[in-house]
């Protein structure tokens, strides 16, 4: 483990960089200031670049749309990859008559649903008329009434025996500098708790979306998994997951986890990162 | 365990009768019909008598008065015990200074909060003046927006190491035939497992309930714990606490467990009714 | 909450003063040096005296002989309450007939399951012989071969749907300063989550013995909850029990709780003593 | 979802096939009877082959040399990935320098432990020479002391803050028609909950070893992964690793799963192969 390495220097050994997006390229505040500069620094030195991000709220267009409004100009769409494409596949694979419920917003729906699959909002539902219903997809933690919605996903589940599919398995995410708020994978795990059941979660530590990005780039140039980093600011997820697919990694501390308590979370985790930054600005 | 046993026949061999309310005395449709015959024939019999029940969200004054107001006479205040009145007895005597918050209606509040202590719904917290806030206390599913108070009351506890203690530890309740609710038992699970922290729970099977029911008669007379049935829809509150407590246990169908699974639900759980019957009407 | 209080001093306000056993008047090293002193001091006084323990291993009887042995003097069998005893009487009452196998010592054993019914260990089972098991104890960590005969105990609970009992919930003791060894409670968590099934557990912090305890004491003289004092080195077992019970609490830091995480684990757990004492000998 | 198919009928349509090993190509009772003539079926049809088992048990040379030992000709050690070969990857990566301490068979050590790390078993560590273990690693059921070591390692971890990792992450293994056995990880979860920390597993479902296998034989060939078909015998291993990882499933009846719950296993799973065949011999 290499501490208070810099990122450009670590950056150089590699010909691909994964970045995680919530605590590494933006957090609460919008931007970390001069990550215009990394990015450019990158593209640059012709490394090849993906955001990996568990984020299922929106489509990697969207994201790329926001950055851009908030000012960080030149990632494209294809270099975003979400937990949500992750479930997107499973259910193009596994989910092919039916109608499809979901908790989520219209934007998260539209684009990890299959297109060619009628669904419905838990709200819409009438649990009288349920039988066509084949899946049950938790796609974000807004665009629903908790109270009412939730309940009515549970009285689901109960009476049809349907896969229940999980778009991003993380508990919470930050919404201010002390602030966080409980994230689809949080409320899933609610309605596993009542229905003592498990869902099938996507989202990193899962090396799918290692996979995914690893054949995606190797369909753009020739990479073996040496030749790459991944950057994340969360030991149990960007860390252990990229560990776990046998690629470098790097945590920073621009999100989830502080200088002052690195170490003891190293240490009580196991998950140990090749490299500790402070970020990825310098 | 006897089967198919005639309640009023059971009921001769005990001095107090025990009965839960939710799913013994009424269920979603009401009053279970016949029941005023069965607690005119307990009185006439010169029975003592006491529902202990898990829904916090009323006082005992309260559920009397709904008993009264859905046609069934003559049950008195006194006779109804809350697991809303141990987590009062818990409060007052360990939560002596500062605020309290709380998720719950206000009726919930003015029965378990204390009296001299002020009290504050988590709605109405600022997150930025809470120094003086000494205990959480989740009382009720209703009475706030579950989006907005859960994500605060995970703040709450992430920035204040305070007491959290849970009403009523059920899980679920019924509100159709079958349809269930998310209970406040659920809701404290779900801040638990974001939090990884585990709560105080009251409520059966604790025997703490049974405690407090045996010496409330106590004072009025004298009674064993063979002098007691316990009477109930639940395996795993009612009857398990009412075997864990030492008294005699009996089994009703009109509430959560069907004739067409006891025989599983029993030997999978290991608990053990001493009677089962249809209900306590016949 | 009082702090750095004198045992003795407290001891005065009550009238029944309920003790833990290990870390309270014992631990790994003996006999906590003084002791004598303080059961003489409670004698002399006239206070009630009960050892409440999560010790299931050897009977009231035997842990008695063991206290003289160590070389304390006058504790009676009488007053010394095991979670074993609490079994015991769920047995006597729920297990009437067949075999009952067990995983534990003969001496456990012989005081806990019934003596009218056949037992069995583990062990001596027939997996092919087993339509007459009508239930599974676990009575102790010794006594059997780990491997062997846990893994033939989750066959067991495979092929028969029959109750399960745990004897002691604790999931470890303490065998020497710093060193621990896994306890019944937690031999019984590993089988059921081999199996997915919960299993009926007995001791502190379940208030159970604290109403045995209550119930006997009352039999030789008359104590309201308020006459009574429990003191315990542990706050998830000793003084969440009594607090939920209703009695006043005392830790002590002669075992598992050192003054230096006091506060913490106070705060974090929200489980809080009416008293803290260095141990009971000042 | 097809039912009823011939396997050697699916398996014309790929490419590549991936085989889970017990339950699939063995079983309790040694091989499944007409298996060697699916191996050369296959190979006669130039299909590229790879087992993919959770047991770390044993080398992927010792496995080849089982398999010829049971009389099944032509498995290359080459074409054997095992769990075990997962954890050993990540111990290169991230485990440099000390002592690894574990729990398991000399053979499994040999394979997965680092050669140029000295390692030592739990039942060879002195407690109060522990500064240089730098990590634990639960390799195998089998191998040492149960009560012993597993305690040992308890206090290992209690005293260490340390990766631990755990090879194989099953909680179970067949042994006969209705007997079990707790596997590596049913011991490593019994820690876990005694320490209340969760470890680093390996093993299907994780889609590491379907990553490992679809990189290895694009070493020797152009696969995508829609020329894949992973075959098992166990939803929540076999085929909800496949299906995350994006290649097609079958699912066999010569393991865990049986014909007669096969429907209510699925859909209270939502796990659902593409295929349902009841061996790979017809």
């Amino acid at each position: 483990m290499e501490r208070n390495a810099s990122f450009f220097t670590i950056a150089r050994s590699f010909k691909a960089i994964f970045l995680d997006s919530y605590g590494v390229v933006k957090n609460h505040r919008g931007l970390i200031p001069g990550v215009q500069g990394t990015i450019n620094y990158l593209r640059d030195s012709g490394k090849t670049l993906r955001i990996l991000t568990n984020d299922a709220s929106r489509s990697p267009e969207q994201q790329a749309a926001r950055f851009e409004h908030q000012g960080l100009k030149g990632l494209q769409p294809e270099e975003i990859i979400t937990s949500g494409m992750m479930a997107h596949m499973y259910l193009v694979h596994k989910a092919k008559s039916g109608r499809v419920a979901y908790l989520g917003t219209p934007d998260a729906a539209a684009y990890i649903l299959r297109a060619d699959c009628p669904s419905v909002p838990v709200s819409d539902i009438d649990l009288d008329d349920i039988d066509d219903i084949s899946a049950m997809v938790f796609l974000d933690d807004e665009g629903f009434d908790w109270n009412q919605d939730i309940n009515k996903t549970v009285n689901l589940l109960r009476k049809r025996n349907i896969p229940a599919i999980v778009a991003n398995s993380d508990k919470l995410y930050p919404v201010a500098q002390n602030d966080v708020s409980i994230a689809t994978g949080g409320i899933a795990r609610l309605v596993e708790s009542i229905l003592n059941r498990n869902f099938i979660h996507f989202g990193k530590p899962d090396s799918q979306m290692f996979s995914y990005a690893f054949d995606h780039i190797n369909q753009y140039g020739q990479f073996g998994k040496s030749d790459i980093l991944m950057v994340g600011d969360t030991l149990h997820t960007d860390i252990l997951g990229g560990n776990k697919f046998g690629v470098a990694t790097a945590l920073v501390f621009t999100g989830n986890t502080s200088p002052d308590t690195v170490d003891l979370d190293i240490s009580a985790s196991g998950i140990i990162p090749d490299y500790i930054c402070p970020s990825i600005v310098h």
